[in-house]
């Protein structure tokens, strides 16, 4: 006898602390997944209830007492489907545990606690759970699925413990983070797993930003043999029907639709589009606006926020002084009309000057110095947020991951703003990604991408008057911050002088502080600026 | 035979990463503690070499060469007196340890791995360290010491073995950062340990700030019948010497100095004067500027930055406006004045205009609302920050934990800022504190006390106008941030207005946003925000 079961994976967006919304998604996306696929069984991403990550959120009681009603309510609604979803659950002793639950016949036929908690990079669940050494095996019409949560596939542990058990196919249920190869890391694990343990694997993970983190979706389903037979599209939503095959010997994963992922800049892009789109409309904002340069990280900022939000609620705002080029200004109109974006002009002549005037006597025998650079950048931060006051709009920062890193930026000049879409992105992938907008057709002018970067702050400043060149720079800053190798070890590598390694080096350390009071932005690297890499400010280490 | 020994407690103030620096401080209190104490053990804080936390400077390979080179280096140098101090290592396999050695003749004679490692509140130790179970008992001139390190107290076990071990004292290096009662739970605790092994105990802490934790030191050493026979000072360096007498059957700490422990305002106060001091000095700067507005805040951050700096170190500035009351400026310049600080006045109605007339465009159709204020204040930290710019001077935030909590300031005006010495000072402890410091003659203008308190960005305006009392305020925001009492559960304790608690706690939901970019400053509280508390800001969660 052969039996066949539809397994739908639900690549939801759930939003963080919206227990009540959540429910309506989950239902929703059950019945749906019934009425148009045929589901027998439904499996949602991890901790799908509160949404993830929850921080700490999770040490509030009253968390549970909701997840508890969620769950009831889930039960009383959906009876025709098994649900596999998952869940935070505080025990009588007020120990914490990351859950799933098998949902059948409107009941919790079967529970399962993650074995494995990371506690590294931007995870903290050591903070707040215990963790369990059980595995969940549940029979359904004769095939016996192993539950997993996120990182215990991880590591072979879970995976050989739950087929020890009896499973016949394991069900992963995540909540992974994008990072630009982690889809490629995620498919070699779970091959690293099914050739360990010689069984299919249904992959399902969340898609949707939540502050720092962006998830990518991409869930898949392979078969004991390792080939992926199932591929969810990224970052959207999607019902995905996965075809389970019940043998005489084993259970086996039937080919289904493969869809496509995105690449090199189009990930990256997506990426970032799906993190504005998302903390934007899951904070309530209207729409955002920002300051446009003439520079080529406001450029990619607004065209990433018109494909994020639509132009009809994008603001983009030319601050000009003495030091701006006219092709600046020219080029910053042209991309306004060109994106269709209400676009105008405020010039910070007159505020300059009456902040020079103010500060006079108290400036009298000083030389005029970087100070004077900044007040402008203070000034446009201020008419900026002055205008989401007004308006209601969030402010987007421009910042790329490169100024973030060595500080060349003024704090609460153009690092205002309540998101930075670029803060991961660093400028030579700034203007891969600027290239890659203009694919069809030219939306940030050619100029802005040709033209040698520069602040314009002082006459005549470039961005290489006090930087290297950005190739070198985003070197440094991938070796040294990302993969923490230490000086002599960059220069090395790359053959750099060793006094500019040093004094990048130097940059970086030095503007923690100013680091620490910037605007959340996405991750898309392996080791994002902010949660994912926590330095102290006071510190005088030195390699 | 009975056998006396020297064992000096030494209350030092390492900075972090400074591994050369923190080698020069443990090498000079050997040798005071030698020849001032004629120590035969000196026994130092956990992580004394890297100080404590060094954060993710413990994923830096050259961290680890560098700790051995030190321990190499004090070897070397100190072989005259037994060092019992702490550090990072990392193993062959790459995992990492929070360790204490015990350093005799030049040589470490053993090693001890910490057995409990925090990962709440504000510690985050299992993203580095893998934990160990074995103790480590040495033998000096007849008695075995047994070693722990800071969280091993706080559970009974690593304790317990210890002393099936053969311990006969157990010495515990610790880095325990302040909070207002943490003192008496730490005597407590090791009363807790004491009761159940029946042996003395030493209990050696740190000093001094870094980023948001004070360390207060408090180091004590109690007899195996609980009593404290030996208390050190708190805040402050010291040399704390502990008479260990080796009796035919059991060890015993011979009574000693007790120095009094400071309380309420007093230790608070301490606690923000070292938390301030040490910001300051430990990141190079040569002195502050903050805004003095005539109200209560910026009076004690004032206050307190002059008792922390010297007034030669701190400069002061009035930025009066049209809603500026002569009284806030007469004060501002009093209290100057008597603290002997650089004071001058500057007025931003000209800024204000031009940036008013800037925007008169943008504006037009909208309604003045609290743009206007916001406007205000941040011109103000624009100017701020310029002066700092200028003259190299960190600026001080004035904001309160009340204040930061519902969001009763504005982001990038008054939370302008490198240091925030009041974050976590709740308003009505604010008050409790001038008054302190006013405790031998009027240093904060009496007015500022007694006045009704407000922001002054509109006409008549009162902080009561927008906000509860901050008596009642105070308490929903200990009840739900420190203590995670739902509102429910607030409005029952205290019979508060359930809607007015919602409003608060509302208030306090929404403004996650301006805290995550917040200077740090100083945890006195059991919960401070910051690193100590981490909540998303996307989220739609609500009791």
């Amino acid at each position: 006898m052969s039996e066949q079961l539809t397994v739908v994976m639900a690549q939801i967006n759930p939003v963080v602390g919206d227990i009540d919304g959540n429910v309506d998604l989950i239902i929703d996306s059950a019945r749906r997944a019934k009425s148009e696929q045929q589901a027998d069984i439904v499996v949602f991403p991890e901790m799908t209830l509160t949404g993830y990550p929850p921080e700490d959120l999770l040490f509030r009681e009253a968390l549970y007492e909701q997840v508890k009603k969620a769950l009831s309510s889930i039960c009383e609604q959906v009876q025709d489907v098994v649900l596999v979803l998952g869940y935070p659950m505080m025990d009588e002793l007020g120990e914490r545990f990351n859950m799933a639950a098998w949902i059948e016949n409107g009941q919790i036929q079967a529970s399962y606690i993650k074995q494995n908690l990371p506690n590294y990079s931007v995870f903290d669940e050591k903070r707040y759970f215990a963790a369990s050494e059980q595995p969940c095996v549940v029979e359904y019409k004769g095939v016996r699925f192993g539950l997993l949560i996120c990182e215990d596939i991880w590591k072979p542990s879970p995976a050989s413990q739950s087929v020890k058990a009896g499973a016949d196919i394991l069900l992963s249920l995540n909540a992974s983070p994008f990072s630009q190869e982690k889809h490629q890391d995620r498919i070699q694990v779970v091959n690293r797993r099914v050739s360990e343990v010689k069984r299919p694997v249904i992959y399902v993970n969340q898609v949707g930003g939540q502050d720092e983190l962006v998830f990518d979706g991409g869930s898949f389903a392979t078969c004991a043999e390792g080939d992926v037979q199932v591929q969810g599209g990224e970052f959207g939503s999607e019902l995905i029907p996965v075809q389970v095959l019940k043998q005489a010997d084993s259970v086996v994963i039937l080919p289904g639709e493969k869809q496509p992922l995105y690449q090199d800049e189009a990930r990256i892009y997506q990426a970032l589009v799906t993190g504005v789109k998302d903390y934007v409309e899951k904070n309530g904002f209207g729409g955002v606006v920002l300051g446009l340069s003439g520079g080529i990280d406001s450029a990619l900022t607004l065209a990433l926020a018109v494909d994020a939000l639509g132009a009809d609620k994008v603001e983009a705002v030319m601050m000009p002084f003495r030091y701006t080029a006219d092709i600046s200004i020219e080029d910053a109109e042209k991309e306004a009309n060109t994106l269709g974006v209400k676009y105008h002009s405020i010039p910070i002549e007159s505020v300059y000057a009456a902040s020079e005037s103010a500060l006079a006597d108290r400036f009298q025998g000083y030389e005029e110095d970087v100070t004077e650079e900044n007040m402008q950048a203070r000034i446009r931060g201020m008419l900026l947020m002055s205008i989401s006051n007004k308006t209601h709009k969030l402010v987007l920062a421009t910042s790329n991951k490169s100024e973030v890193a060595v500080g060349y930026s003024t704090l609460y000049g153009d690092m205002v703003g309540g998101f930075s879409p670029l803060k991961d992105v660093p400028k030579t992938w700034v203007y891969r990604l600027a290239v890659y907008r203009n694919r069809d057709g030219e939306v940030i002018p050619e100029r802005v991408i040709t033209r040698a970067p520069s602040a314009e702050l002082r006459p005549d400043q470039k961005d290489q008057d006090s930087l290297p060149d950005y190739e070198v720079l985003d070197n440094v800053i991938q070796a040294f911050v990302e993969e923490d190798k230490s000086p002599a070890q960059i220069v090395e590598a790359f053959g750099y002088d060793e006094a500019e390694v040093r004094r990048v080096v130097g940059m970086i350390t030095r503007n923690e502080y100013k680091r620490r009071q910037a605007a959340p932005g996405v991750k898309i690297s392996p080791r994002a600026f902010g949660r994912d890499r926590r330095y102290p400010i006071t510190s005088r280490y030195s390699e």
